[in-house]
């Protein structure tokens, strides 16, 4: 199963207080906090500050990864390409808007100095929604934009032959036997750990 | 001014949940949540399971960028590779010790799964302690493990004619004339969005 982009979005807009991940020019990942600044027509949109090392990663690789956890530990990863607007027109009324919806900001850059900042936004990426606050755990992954879903995790190929192994050595205990006698994994459920893999005698769990 | 490095990996500890910025094989980012398992003797503690992606970027690339925001704004960032040790007794005892102080860890990986995880840390590397709550906001950078602190943001240069159109420009009001009246970046209070440099007729304003 998948969850459905709109509320992933939603959520992240709703945590607000967000990683975003960005590769330097070294090749090294950083990661900062920003801010969800609005989440309209399928869209999560953020802002930068030209002078920022952030805003100059982002413009080189147009790429970011983010994460979002709420305190009641559900949570939201999404990664994929960044748009930017580059008409100085459509520029201004994003950040205006922007700030509409976020009078805060006004705090922090008052009057004109809003125009340092610019905005951009996800409109494509692939997902996942994450809650550990729950017994069993649950998570699914989702795709943002239409494109395709991102699986992690593994998966049980024909050479099982349901001897068990992994069934014990499952630390969520979120694998069982189908009506063949086959293992299967919940996936909803799983952990990713990788244990199964490790203890199958029959090398027939493999990554997504 | 810094702030002291032990007193931001108490702070990250004590926010726990904190988002891990790696690279993945394609050079694009990635990140997730993960918990600050333990800080002593000036390192900082992580596990990863051996299934997971986040685990082989790891492996690979043996470098991190992490992110923990607590509930006021107070924020600390922290970018340094990663140190895994390989003796597989050492590997246990960690784990052991990882889950002696973070005991709801049994409930995800109960019983003897716990070593599916194996335990790195960091205890080299540059960071920032950040508090958008204060007004002036405040922040200050920080090394790891005594190598260089890394200064972000931008300084003013002998070419400065004192002009003050950065001091207009700022909006934290951050930008102040020295006795001679050229123009003085106060550090703690800056945004890093380079506005001053946009502004500055001398070209007088530059990274750091």
């Amino acid at each position: 199963m998948t969850v459905d982009a709109d509320s992933c979005l939603r959520f992240l807009r709703e945590v607000r207080d967000v990683a975003f991940a960005t590769v330097d020019e070294d090749g090294l990942p950083a990661v900062r906090v920003i801010d969800v600044m609005m989440v309209e027509g399928g869209r999560l949109y953020f802002v930068a500050a030209r002078g920022k090392a952030f805003y100059g990663q982002v413009m080189r690789t147009r790429y970011v990864a983010i994460v979002g956890q709420s305190p009641d530990y559900r949570t939201c990863r999404l990664r994929g390409p960044v748009e930017h607007p580059d008409d100085p027109v459509e520029q201004r009324r994003l950040v205006d808007r922007v700030f509409e919806l976020n009078p805060s900001m006004e705090e922090l850059y008052p009057g004109d100095s809003r125009y340092v900042l610019e905005a951009f936004y996800l409109e494509r990426g692939q997902g996942e929604f994450f809650d550990l606050g729950r017994h069993p755990l649950f998570r699914a992954p989702f795709a943002l934009g239409g494109g395709p879903v991102a699986r992690e995790g593994f998966t049980v190929s024909d050479a099982c032959t349901g001897c068990g192994a992994c069934f014990a050595a499952c630390p969520q205990g979120c694998i069982a036997p189908r009506p063949d006698g086959r293992a299967f994994i919940e996936q909803q459920a799983c952990l990713h750990c990788g244990r199964c893999r490790e203890v199958c005698p029959s090398d027939a769990i493999a990554p997504r």
